[in-house]
């Protein structure tokens, strides 16, 4: 017999909606400062001399980036301790 | 009969879900680190004065990286250990 | 008759999953570890002066490669050792 | 009739995974630790006075590559050997 | 009727899986290796005077690469004489 409750339910949905979530949602960001990182290391050897300012550009632009991740993570951890929606249920 | 209930349920979608998730949330990072640590390497045979500039942005730059791989392991630690929405349940 | 409970179904899971991600797993890693030690080898044959520079760099650059391996093991060693989602049951 | 006990179920499935397990999982690590020895081999027919340099590199690298084949050795090992999830049940 | 007990499933499936777990493990090692040597040969002719340099590498090289292999051996040893499941079956 298949029964499932809305808690048994709702909390699978959450493991797999959470996993999923964040494991997708760092791919992008991930990829792009891969390309980021690569492209500041070929200018450093084009313009050794330059090395600071790149690599200077390089951090502020990686933290930017890595917002992208933070944003699924901060959704996902709401989501897992402290989902509002679950109080429409009376435990 | 194939009956399954709740604790078994989520016990055997968390085994599943974090193993797939560990897996999948760390191929990305691993590639877009191995394409920043060729491109270092390649950047240090050209300019080998530069060696110093182009390791320190490598590790920054790796660091950062790293940290979409950590992310999904701080998720699928949170599903294993401390899963508040098991909560729920009257055992 | 087929009949699976609860216990055996999560040791034949764990079973299967745990090896499957650790192969899996360790793919990805090994690939990009791979790639950096090739282009480490041939940077070297170009610029042999600079060879101490390279392996250093490619030393640190695997450490944090290998991480990827690392969190799958971890990972997987937690599920196989120390789930504790088994305490759900009442054994 | 086809009656399959937990106990040789498992056992089943523990000879069927730990062999594919390991033939799998040392595949990708073996592929790569020859490309990087065909790449040390060809630099030193390019610069033979870093052969030294090169050679250190190349093994340190294999040791480190070999740790994808170790950590799936570990995990079919402690399956093997010392699965504590057989403890679930009442033999 | 076609009635398979525990001990003959066991018995057979072992056999057939340590065959085929050996003759699959040792393909990939054996073509790296092959590669290996082929390339070792090659850089000698082209530098008859590093063929020392290159033969110590080739060698330790091969030994690392023959690990895949052993680990394979190891596992389909370890079931075939000392399987540590089979003393769930009360023969």
């Amino acid at each position: 017999m298949w029964q499932l409750d809305a808690p048994t339910l709702i909390t699978v949905l959450t493991i797999i909606v959470s996993v999923a979530g964040i494991v997708l949602g760092s791919i992008a960001p991930s990829i792009v400062e891969g390309i980021a990182t690569k492209t500041a290391l070929e200018a450093m050897a084009r313009q050794p001399e330059a090395a600071g300012d790149i690599r200077t550009t390089l951090l502020i632009a990686m933290a930017l980036l890595e917002s992208g991740s933070i944003y699924v993570l901060l959704i996902v951890l709401i989501l897992v301790f402290a989902n509002p929606l679950l109080e429409l249920f009376v435990f």
